[in-house]
C-alpha cells in the first residue's frame, strides 16, 4: 500500500476561495466562488430517505444535469444505479447494462457536480475498495469538505451491484440489496465516478466514500461494492459547498429521519 | 398552553413545490422551485465548528444580503448576534444594543433566506421558551425541512444574551457563553427573528428552533434565552433547500468534527 500526493496548491487555493475571496479582503463587491453553479454539490434528498424506502422520483434528469455534469444516484422506484459522466446520464439496470436514460426520467436521490480537476492522488496499489479508501482519506487536504472523486483507468478488478425497480409497499433499502444482483469485471477499462462525504454530513449523504463504475465503452457498470487498483490516478473536484433539495411532499415528509441508520448504510453498502 | 394552526393549503402547495416541480409531470423543461435564491437557505460555516472556536469572518454582510434579507448568526471574532430583518443587519453587541452593521463586516457562522410568509401558527399563550416550541413542532406540517420563523408582536417577557469579540487563542463557545451578558425585557414590541432545523441536520445547524430578538425601534436584542408569550402569530417560511458554504481555509479545514457536540449546544443556548 503506498502512495504519492500530487496535491497542487495552486488548485487548492483557487478551491479555498469557496467562502473567502472578497471577504477576507472586506471587499463586500466581490463574490465568492459559491455563486458559481460549478463549485457546488447538489444534492436531491438524503441517503436517510433513501435508506427507509423513499423511492419516488422527485426530479427530473433534465433538470439534474442542469446542476452538474458528473455524479451518481438512482432512479425513481429504486430502478438501477445512476452515473452521470461528461454530462450523459446513464442507468445500470438489474442485468448490469447501462443505458443513456432519458430526461424525463426522475430521481429520488443523486448527487452530481460539474466536475473541474483541482488535485490528483497516485495510488500505486490497492487490493480493496477498503485500502482504495485509506489512501485517498490520508492524503485529503481537509475531512471537513466534499469531493468529487474520478478514477480513469484499467482495473484488475472491480465487483458491482444494481438493483430492480420496487414496487409499493416499498420495503427497506437494506432488504432490497439482500438481493441485489452482482456483477465482476477483469481487467477492465472504465471510469469510476462519485463522492467523499464528511463524516458530520452523515444522515444526509454516505460519510466517506461512495463510488459507482462504468466501463469504457459505456455499456456496463454498478454501484462498487469491492475493487482492486494498480496505478491509477484519482482526480478529485475540492468542493466546499452543498445544496441540498429535499422533497417538500410524498413520503419524505412525514418519515421520522431522527434515527441513526449507520449500520443499515453499512449493510447496503456492500 | 393553546393554539390553533392556521396551516394554509395553497402557500403549503407552492411550498411543496421544491422538488417535484415538472419532475412529477416528467417536464424536465420546467425548473423547480430551488433556482429561485428566495427558496433556498443559505447558510455559512455549521454550528459545531463554530462551538469549536472556529470564529473568524469569512463571508462578508454585504456577501450575505445577496443571499436573504432575514436571518441570523454571530460577527467576526464571535463579536454579538446577528439580526438581518427585512433587509437590514443588525449587531447586537456585549452592551445589548443594536447596531447597523457595514457591509464589510464578515461573519463566521449565519443563515438567512429571503422571508415569504407560507404559514401562520396561533399561540394563544406560552409560559416559556420550552413551551413555545413544543406547540410550534406541534403544528409544523413536516420536521424533514427547514422553516424560517418571524414572529411580530408585543412580548410580556423576553431574556437575551450577547458575547463580546473574543481574542486568539479562541477559547471554545461553551467557555464563552459562560460568562454572557443577560439582558431582560418586559412588555417589549418587536421581532423574534430565526430558524427551525430538522434533526437530521444535527452538527450542521442548530436541531428545533434558534430565534434572535431585536427590539421595535431596532436598538436592542440578542440571542433568545427565554420568553413569555401570550397571543402571538408566528409566521413561517418553509425552505425546503439548504446551501451551506464551508470555509475552505483557516481553522475550519484541520478541525475535528467527527465529535458529538449535542452536550455543548445545549449549555450554549441557555
Amino acid at each position: 500500500m503506498r502512495f504519492n500526493s500530487l496535491i497542487s496548491a495552486s488548485a487548492l487555493l483557487m478551491a479555498a476561495l469557496a467562502v473567502t475571496s472578497g471577504a477576507a479582503a472586506g471587499a463586500s463587491s466581490s463574490h465568492p466562488t459559491i455563486d458559481q453553479d460549478r463549485e457546488v454539490l447538489f444534492q436531491v434528498s438524503t441517503i436517510d430517505a433513501l435508506l427507509l424506502a423513499v423511492y419516488d422520483g422527485v426530479l427530473s434528469v433534465g433538470v439534474l444535469k442542469e446542476k452538474g455534469d458528473f455524479g451518481i444516484g438512482t432512479f425513481d422506484k429504486l430502478e438501477g444505479e445512476m452515473i452521470l459522466l461528461d454530462g450523459i446520464c446513464y442507468q445500470v439496470k438489474e442485468d448490469g447494462f447501462a443505458y443513456v436514460v432519458s430526461d424525463d426520467l426522475t430521481t429520488p436521490f443523486a448527487s452530481v457536480t460539474f466536475f473541474d480537476h483541482d488535485e490528483t492522488v497516485l495510488i500505486e496499489e490497492a487490493a480493496n475498495l477498503t485500502e482504495l479508501v485509506g489512501i485517498l482519506e490520508a492524503s485529503l487536504p481537509s475531512k471537513n469538505v466534499f469531493y468529487a472523486i474520478r478514477i480513469d483507468g484499467t482495473f484488475p478488478y472491480v465487483r458491482t451491484r444494481s438493483v430492480p425497480a420496487q414496487e409499493r409497499p416499498y420495503p427497506l433499502l437494506v432488504d432490497v440489496t439482500a438481493n441485489q444482483t452482482v456483477f465482476e469485471f477483469e481487467n477492465a477499462s472504465g471510469t469510476i465516478v462519485g463522492f467523499w462525504t464528511p463524516q458530520f454530513a452523515a444522515g444526509i449523504n454516505v460519510p466517506g466514500s461512495h463510488l459507482h463504475f462504468i466501463t469504457d465503452d459505456r455499456k456496463a457498470g454498478g454501484h462498487i461494492l469491492d475493487l482492486r487498483v494498480d496505478g491509477v490516478e484519482v482526480a478529485l473536484d475540492v468542493t466546499a459547498s452543498i445544496l441540498m433539495a429535499l422533497p417538500a411532499e410524498g413520503d419524505f415528509f412525514d418519515l421520522d429521519l431522527t434515527g441513526d441508520l449507520s449500520g443499515y448504510l453499512e449493510k447496503v453498502e456492500k
